[in-house]
């Protein structure tokens, strides 16, 4: 079994109130990568420039991620982005992006890319995620095919992005963007509305709360694990999407069950929580498989109650 | 058994997306009272004027409501505030606020009120609340206090609201307010701080994203029950305390443990997510017992998600 994920490839400097880093490894494939390769084999797809460091390429390498799709433009320069958060880590503001290499990105994916059992489109350009998807239908193999996007690509390019929503098993988006990309301002009318179009799971990530499922058989929803310390939020979202469709590949030969769905949802949690405790790729780099197991118990917990009975309500006349 | 709330009852204009009340019964102890006197008992304190109807001193009175302590200011005017919802409901403004009867409100509460078992102290001027703590402690009976406030009293009167929040057993607050109150930007740090001053619970409101509980012991969340239609979410943070501690009073003879509080989270979830599905109290007033055992039901499932094993973690080289 194997994965393979498209997306960006990222230089970051990310300012918080807890400190800052100019120059850090990041990208959407890059934090998907580490949180998947948990659980089987990643093949991320993407550019980077020269400027690309051998000793990232050896993090993005973690746990047995295959690197020979990420393609080296020797003359260009990788994706760059920056960003400051608010005190409370919920806001922020994106201070430059520039897109470099990912400028003239045509997706080349090798024969082991294309011949992955579950396929990731991270945030890129509906087009190019589109491209990607041919590829992967075309190598024959692939059961499951979630997206992810945000809302640029609804603001200037929804037709396109629509098109190839229709077109996964499962859509992963902020709560804000679903509401944006649908027009319904409920949440959980918003993601049937989805489901209507061609997914059958939606799942809406709502930052510090946590994370919701929607399929037809009904909603699902964990909060985030609870820190006292959360350094740095950056690539929470892939990193969650990475221990999310992680778990699924591990199951998606008997087929993606609600339950198999719900503890997907489980790992993705846990994976996101160690990855906001320190800055960038720095904790889950170093990640251990006991960590996530414990984190794992710990959300199993985290909502539960005894439906103690009898509970007389009434009149209390 | 019985349960004291103060607070307002009032008189409301709300405008949503889908709708308009020029003036509906509402109040911080109103919703309160309708959701609590599923449990027990319960007697608001609180000033009303000569302009309210006695249509609506009997839907104050459902299910067994003692209205006694409703004082009757005859030449004065009801509470009146007016709002505006934004279209995912999840902004509002305020238009007006009409304090009236409650400028020169002294709480004075009769034997019975005095003698409860359980008080909420529901969101007014901290000084008042410290007034119906004297009085309900000299009362002799009451086992459990827990306190709403706003960010008006963390601007304006912070000392007296700590001091009062010092003396009470649980604190329900919204979390960007306990944010506010404690100069903590990370909610379980907020809510461990608060432990320190007093105490034994903090109760986290999170709007549409449900609820958390903070305790010695631990960490709990519950999200809001996941509905496709909501109308007005006026009153839905009091319905959440009047379903919260109405359940720990049946429960407060025996000790109010951390298994009482979870469960209590899920009433309360439950009955604020009727409360919002029509206008102020339309909903929770001809609301049934078995209505409410349904949703409590469905919460219990909303978090679940099995753990299966063996997951395998690891090395995919």
């Amino acid at each position: 079994m194997s994965i393979t994920v498209v997306g960006s490839i990222a230089y970051d400097a990310v300012k918080t109130p807890f400190g800052e880093r100019e120059r850090m490894l990041g990208g959407a494939a890059t934090h998907f990568a580490l949180a998947a390769s948990f659980f089987d084999t990643v093949r991320p797809v993407g550019p980077v420039g020269g400027d690309f460091a051998d000793a990232d390429l050896a993090v993005l390498a973690t746990r047995g991620t295959v690197t020979d799709d990420v393609e080296v433009v020797p003359d260009g320069k990788t994706f760059f982005w920056a960003g400051e958060y608010g005190w409370d880590l919920n806001s922020r503001d994106t201070l430059d992006t520039q897109l470099n290499v990912f400028e003239s990105f045509a997706p080349k994916l090798s024969d082991a890319a294309r011949a992955c059992d579950v396929l990731f489109l991270a945030n890129i350009q509906p087009e190019l995620q589109a491209q990607v998807l041919d590829a992967v239908e075309a190598g024959g193999r692939v059961r499951f095919t979630a997206l992810d996007s945000m809302n640029l690509w609804i603001d200037i390019a929804r037709d396109a992005l629509v098109d190839v929503i229709r077109r996964v098993d499962c859509l992963i988006l902020n709560d804000a963007e679903l509401r944006q990309l649908t027009g319904r301002p409920n949440l959980v009318s918003a993601a049937r509305e989805v489901l209507t179009w061609g997914p059958t799971s939606v799942v809406a990530k709502q930052g510090e709360y946590g994370a919701a499922l929607v399929t037809e058989s009904g909603f699902f929803s964990l909060p985030a694990y609870p820190l006292e310390t959360v350094i740095d939020p950056t690539g929470a979202g892939d990193t969650f999407a990475g221990g999310f469709v992680g778990h699924v590949a591990q199951h998606v030969a008997d087929g993606v069950t609600d339950d198999v769905l719900r503890r997907a949802m489980a790992y993705g949690t846990a994976l996101a929580s160690f990855n906001v405790e320190e800055f960038g790729t720095e904790r889950v780099a170093r990640l251990t498989a006991d960590e996530i197991h414990a984190r794992v118990d710990a959300l199993h917990d985290v909502g539960r109650f005894d439906l103690q009975t009898p509970v007389l309500l009434g009149d209390h006349r």
